[in-house]
């Protein structure tokens, strides 16, 4: 693996190596102190995320390594006149990884064209966000032992979450997983993603409520619903009450099982629950950054490429998508792809029309 | 000691273990570059104040630590949706000691009850600053070989100084301290500062002029009268002479007497008095980077808690502040402690009616 | 040399003992990652220069050392109500070393007379930019061999550039070089750099058109025409074009011929010429961090002076020149310096009335 742009990437066994990595570093930190020594990392955050910056900056600093860049084009004059490739171009002659995050849909795929040094996603709009994927595969690993067999649910907003859908793509790489999809019907997983799960044969369940489904679950993944999501505001009010999870909804939960949230959160889960022993979603931002340590240890050890391979330049965007990087890079070649047969763009993965 | 709060929570021994480490460090830095290799600190400043920052972050990169964090609010997306509770769970995860600054009276306490990493105060509100305080008082013992017995003199605005009523405080844990208050009347030490004075039985003299005192004071601490403190602006404009230190003043001075400042002055000290030998306050702070050092070294080395304790959960504010911390995180216990046998809010120390 | 504040303040030999060290970084980078260890440097932008502070927070961090600073006055509290020397005593008294770029010119020199610690120009409005001339020559030194006997064409504004005049200064060092400035009649270069040029014995060429002289040089150095400079935007229109480097024009050049640029770039120079190995312009912002290093791996290591030499408080500026640092900061000396027999602001360089 040279770039980090999509899990799907990732092989069963290439995942499995990784998370051998992450589970050593988990248990013992300080043997890794000096694996990146003297390597740099350039976090280019386009749009502020807090969480996810700290989380690449000290696994970083973690592995010896050092970070610099910027956490917001706003403070920063890059962006300003010049093209997404002279950035990379500058930017990978000064780090040796570059971890990037944009609104802009294929960012990082594009900047890895370009990069003379190993490029992460670290979020490109609503399309992927691997390492989000990484720690919450690592959390159900560490915790429960494995994930093949586990019976997962996912409860909230699962048509807008992109965090919902990548960990259900993900999935597709374990065996005799079982999702409880737990949502209001307006806010039920896209057409898509139910496709996805038909096509590799995974079992789920749809259902409106939590109570019902709690007790057999390993692992219960809280999303965030936002009022806004909801054309009448009044149904929001009617239903918000059924996806909070609170201490007297858990009492019926297996005593092993994980309650997840990719955070942050606002009153999906109740302070009371943050004190019970299946509350994980703290830990989970922990374990994400020990990921991200074992990513890193690889990525920025590779040798830097002294010339990058000629790339076709573009004229015009082929990709119809308005948040694709192509709409306003218009130099990136007309790649393309195929998803499960269909043509998409290779930037964003929208299909062609 | 595993937070760092409020000053006063520090006992004498433990005050002079902490200066006989900051002045090993001022004699000879670099035996200590290694004392915090692989650890990293939490710079958390919810309002911008370069210098405090500038001085924790130079402290951890001597020590051979790392640092990440943001240098205020808007340039992050923490803060926004998130209760203070679920930022620190989070940084904590990630960092081995958090710094933080705010303008909410007591939210570094709040921190330390959900933190897994020590907290230090760098400054909450009008509250507490005890890292200034440590500066000041290193920049005293090494200079002037020790704090008892000295004769000092707080000029300025002695009724608004958060640094001057910090330093009161904290002299009450050394012997035959003699004050010489120099300020507009308007401008005197609260009643309660005088009172705290009064029941440790501290000596103090209350002036309005400078040059009469100045030849018996050993230290001459210097701050800034703010224009808008005054009620009639004719009257700042009238006084504002008298509170100016000049060369000329400081012919009448001893010849070992130390000129201090927390900076950044304005026009309190004029620039020639810069190269005279009796001007310490650059000095200070550089002091302030050792006496930080010293902090870090023992705090960032502190395990980590893999689980904290629970907390009980409170609903309402019992505090009455409305700068107080409980005003905006409803959660937090609703604890009170005894100051000088009254009732007052564990985290803000205002007397609870 | 213990500032670098002007690139003309460097002998030959200065020049040729930083360059040969910046070649032995260049060949073996990993023979260096110790050579600042516990050093720290501030990296003080008073205006936003991603590129420049990159390029020096990568130089100190691949020498194993740390950087702390701003990147933009307004995200930080520093700048406002302090003297630039009370922020330089301060800076001074946490760094080993102080990076910075400003707007007002004559900053840097100014800083310098005040610092505990070495002080290095990153810009200092449209006076100098030292280390970016040291970029170019590290450039042309390790591509071409060397730099004397060299034909070099400038191309484009060269009546504003910065980065030309400074170019033709620092050529002034070397032998038998040949200039050819190509750039329309009414962006030709000033009448001092004219008259400097043939004080220094310097060949050039004053031409409007690039086809015709390409096949006769070693380096092309392209910079930025901007539309505002022209009188009249048609003109532009019509001009623009000649100036344009396209991978046509090209194919008459020498093949070993360096196109140079100090970037960020418009579209002087059409992505299609990226791939010819002629481009040199992304190398050259590599090798200015290479060259950066050569410089800190000495400041860095200098020791620090614990007292400065008292300084001539000054009380209002000599110079005339509306963006000279002394015309903000009046507390600095008076001082005059000779260039070409002409007396001129120490500052700012600007001749006095």
């Amino acid at each position: 693996m040279r770039h980090l742009i999509d899990f799907g990437d990732l092989s069963r066994q290439e995942w499995d190596q990784l998370y051998a990595r992450a589970s050593q570093i988990i248990d013992a930190p300080e043997k890794f102190i000096d694996v990146c020594r003297g390597k740099v990392a350039a976090n280019l955050f386009y749009e502020p995320s807090t969480r996810t910056n700290f989380s690449f900056q000290t696994a970083m600093l973690r592995l010896g390594g050092t970070v610099f860049g910027f956490a917001d084009p706003n403070s920063s004059s890059v962006a300003k006149g010049e093209t997404l490739k002279d950035t990379i171009k500058m930017v990978s002659s000064y780090a040796d990884v570059i971890v990037m995050r944009t609104p802009w849909e294929g960012a990082a795929k594009a900047a890895s064209l370009y990069s003379h040094v190993p490029v992460v996603n670290a979020g490109d709009g609503g399309h992927m966000h691997p390492t989000q994927t990484m720690a919450d595969l690592t959390t159900m690993t560490k915790l429960l032992g494995g994930v093949d067999g586990l019976a997962i649910g996912l409860c909230g907003d699962l048509k807008n979450g992109r965090t919902v859908h990548s960990l259900i793509k993900a999935m597709a790489k374990f065996e005799h997983i079982r999702f409880f999809l737990i949502s209001p019907r307006e806010l039920a997983v896209p057409d898509y993603v139910r496709a996805f799960m038909l096509e590799n044969e995974m079992k789920f369940t749809e259902v409106t409520g939590l109570e019902a489904v709690i007790p057999q679950l390993d692992v219960l993944y809280m999303t965030r619903i936002q009022r806004e999501r909801f054309v009448d505001p009044l149904e929001y009010e009617r239903n918000k009450g059924i996806y909070i999870l609170t201490r007297r909804k858990l009492d019926r939960a297996k005593e092993k099982m994980l309650v997840m949230h990719p955070l942050p959160r606002v009153d999906e889960i109740t302070v009371d629950v943050d004190d019970d022993s299946r509350a994980a979603y703290f830990q989970q931002a922990r374990y994400g950054m020990f990921a991200r340590m074992a990513l890193l240890s690889d990525l920025a050890n590779q040798p830097r490429l002294e010339r990058t391979e000629a790339v076709e330049i573009g004229t015009k965007p082929v990709c119809s998508n308005p948040r694709c990087i192509t709409q306003t890079q218009p130099y990136l070649p007309p790649l393309v792809k195929k998803n499960g047969g269909v043509d998409c763009c290779a930037f964003c993965d929208t299909a062609l029309r």
